[in-house]
């Protein structure tokens, strides 16, 4: 499609499952997806600790400039994450603290942005979570059009507006809307297993064991072997 | 320029000016500049939450070696910041605690180096800032000449003796001396006009408004279309 | 050797001499080894301020296949370290806090591993250090052997079971079992030595005093020179 | 989606458009097409001197799992070229020699993989060009399910079986089915246009006087200064 | 060990194997070894056409000195190939035309070095093949000793003395000693049931029928459903 | 400076001192300058085979934009070689065929571009050498000034106009147009030396013994140990 266009009137997936989703981790989220819709790692959080979901607004920006980041702030409402992806790569710095500012003043969750971001103490002062590819104070030009709320390529996977997005300190995860209340219920069936899991672990117990392992290996040929090399 | 040369008498920037550019972001003192300036973002603080200038004292080392850090110490006086570039690239850890005491004790704010840095934990516990390419553990030599207080290109960029650098947690940026109270002058009404845009964005105004861009982007062929894929 | 192997009985280093390496850091070990045995920069701890000593319990494992970390875990013992080195490059998050908590049951004090990891605020929660290649949240399958306790290549060095390996911000370190009482010797000399450095230098001393080198330069040729260019 | 699915009876884009696409260099049709559809530039041929065009048959594979590239080869037939995604980074071997010889009886014009290749010499022995990320003689295992001609996320873009794909020596480039054909007139228009500049280039003129830039140069503020620097 | 020796007497694997390897692929020889022992990817030949073994003299090099590849050129004999591995990771440029001159003349078949080549235009033209990290013409000081014949870890690999290393347009393979008789074996049978295999595929057979994929893909659930996107 | 400048009348280095150093390789200029002056190695020809020198048009570029390219081909005459450095890091294909054409048809030599470049099978036909960071068909735009002839830095050195650069297959190397003779000079001296030690080499003397190496290796404590290993 032609650049130049912000869609209108995007349908968001349920608020209620969005915030269900924001009360899992993004590994745990993208298990019960089987294993689908994880943005490429080089993303990171510009601050530790932060764990949220909202619903996707997407940017598509030209290369070192960030205009069109502006035009998405007033489609963003409450309960929006900004995804905002160039159109080629780009390391430079396209949001810092103004932007913010403007998008927690509407209720926006965070940003998650395959290039840089810049004013990272401030970020994290303000407390508005980013996931970027880089830091850089490197700033941007207001020249050229790119689009709002059409499908993006962001780090890797598809995001389209409305989709959910879950951040944290493990990276990010995209669930398309018409997934979203099934991939819900699939984390909180995962959540609960783990937890069990993980008290029998806690208590000694061991994975071998926890999840029926030692047969299957053995199977497989695992063999134990005692050690014959030097002991001293 | 034949190396194993130490330059004396270098003229410093402006005490009062080097000061105060410390007092804005690196973000902020790159755009005063004119967007130059700024070191290659893989430079990155070995921790966070510092904010320094100071007027540059240059090494120039060959790889792996860092002989001439010692000698580069007795060149620093208070408010200066070690600028240090190999010859070639190396990730070898040619700066650690040892070397910051010495630095402190002498008043220095700092270091920015295009190689790495050891000894993290303690210099966080010091509170000595070091901006480097990576962390390594790897111990340098002592064999072979570099230069003090010569032009060296770091990270990217030209650094001269007596230059301005500030830096901070988005990167580092450089401030030539004969232009850094121009800069400073610039970065201060920068920063006054962010403030008025910050005050207007926290009250829920939007960029495109602030910056009266709508007309703009209009004559470029923005267009606004409601969204006509499935609202389920 | 064919995969498939576990070994058992593995010797491990004398607890005295892995806990005692546990007190110096990764730089002070590395160099009181002769400048030997670090492992690659690339890996990072996935929560910063830990520093711990323990004996590897060896783990080689298929690209993006985690099973044979849970045989590892029934292999270890207080005082162990696991060391993870796929057999060939993968940035999948093979770990995250399930096997943590079992490992943590066990004893075991942290992990390092060539490839990714997960679940990395948990891990910080609960105090398991991990350094790794990078932050994924990419699971993995459980399909194929391995081998524990075998000699492995983990980021760039040879890791031998019952080695000690020593880990901090800067980075990871292994001291073979057989010379790990006379490395701890040597890291003991090491830091009395920098203890007298620390204190001159932080009373004004110049390290081209403290370590005698003016002479040594000057025969190298180094050379001082007044500043001629503009001063103003 | 959930994987293991082979979509048949893919629609292709007409034939005669994507031979004729094939014709003009991946720069031309990625600039015809507005600047979109430009696979990242870490893809490159395996060897140099190919320029092909093809339709999509479409892989989405598991990480060192090539077992669905075997399935797929059964739904190319003549003109297609086959494009492969795993789902997690991975630089493994997924494609050789003998599923080049069985994709070229067939008919199939090549291969884009966003993953390693190997036997380099017998693919440019058998002229059957490959782009790729790396090189590598990794091998992959056959134990998890993918897809066929589902859309595939290709080295940062979206790619829809039946879409066209060109490739060469500067990159690869694809461009959706339903647009080959306006495409193909804008690449054609595009190339007659170069052609001109290219004469007159070649007879001496300056892009300043072709393109008709002297004016809004100057009007952007360029200006021309004597050297005043040393002249010896 | 300490740095500084000089094995002597090492003993080679057998001269027929050796050469009986290098009649095959790397990405053979990697499969018929259980896929063991490849070196990283990252290593690449500084031109394109060759194939060779030969025995392993390895030549441990502290960072950015090559000192010792002069040491070890006197301990190769007829046969060998020289493995070249730096203390820590480096790019300079270690290696040129007059070292390979001098390996030339004592019957060395090639270079493999985990750091930089230079002088690739006159290696091309004498004929002598190098895999390298990168191409660097930066060089390298005489200053410090390493070790020759000694254990190493080359890209990710241990290469013991004596070792058959066979390498090509695909990478680089080190076979132990002890098992290259039984290597060049495997490496044989599956050399001829690929001659077998292309043989097929190239009649037109798919990997789907020749290899007996389809009841254990139906098994694992795959599926295969028509298109029901658009057709224009 | 401000941006936006087009230096005119830049002196060059003397002709035949440029036409003299173009027959050296970059590495023996490189060490006849006393190791200075290299290009970051990331540069690579894109396509093989080339040497050249030539005298140093510089362009600084702002990212993602190549309009300064079209200013700077008036500023270039016979001998010359274009030097474009992007004012922050991009990949984009700022320079393809057309360019070419326009630089060739004016006797300029090459260009040195650290960015991406486009057409190279074009270039490669044409015969018009290119060192680029990487290969790309990503256009640029026409937007924003930049500088002609002031100083740059290009993959981490500082080019002054007039400056010779030599290029070939192993990189690239800046000599300051004051110090070329000098460089020239010294260049030949090197060259004359390494012909006397290739004839030496060729003929089966050591390195050790035609550069007299053993005794201070010797009085290093180099020892000499006999394997002891096993020998089958």
């Amino acid at each position: 499609m032609r650049p130049g266009v912000v869609v209108t009137g995007v349908p968001r997936a349920d608020a209620a499952v969005r915030d269900g989703l924001g009360e899992y981790g993004v590994a745990t989220v993208h298990e019960a997806q089987g294993r689908t819709g994880l943005l490429a790692s080089y993303l990171s959080p510009v601050y530790r600790g932060s764990r949220v979901s909202g619903t996707a607004v997407t940017v598509s920006v030209p290369p070192c400039d960030n205009w069109m980041i502006h035009v998405a702030v007033e489609q963003c409402r409450e309960g929006d994450l900004l995804v905002v992806a160039p159109t080629s790569p780009s390391d430079a710095g396209y949001f810092g603290e103004l932007l913010a500012t403007s998008l927690a003043a509407r209720g926006v969750r965070g940003l998650v942005i395959d290039a840089g971001c810049r004013d990272v103490a401030e970020l994290e002062a303000m407390g508005f979570p980013v996931w970027s590819r880089c830091v850089s104070a490197e700033g941007t030009v207001k020249e050229t059009l790119g689009s709002v709320n059409v499908p993006v390529v962001c780090a890797g996977r598809l995001v389209t507006p409305g989709d959910v997005v879950v951040a944290d300190d493990d990276g990010v995860v995209v669930v398309p809307r018409e997934r979203a209340a099934e991939v819900l219920e699939a984390s909180r069936a995962r959540e609960d297993k783990e937890a069990l899991a993980r008290s029998r672990y806690s208590s000694g117990e061991l994975g071998l064991d926890v999840n029926d392992m030692r047969e299957r290996l053995a199977r497989k040929g695992l063999r134990y072997e005692e050690w014959t090399g030097p002991t001293r």
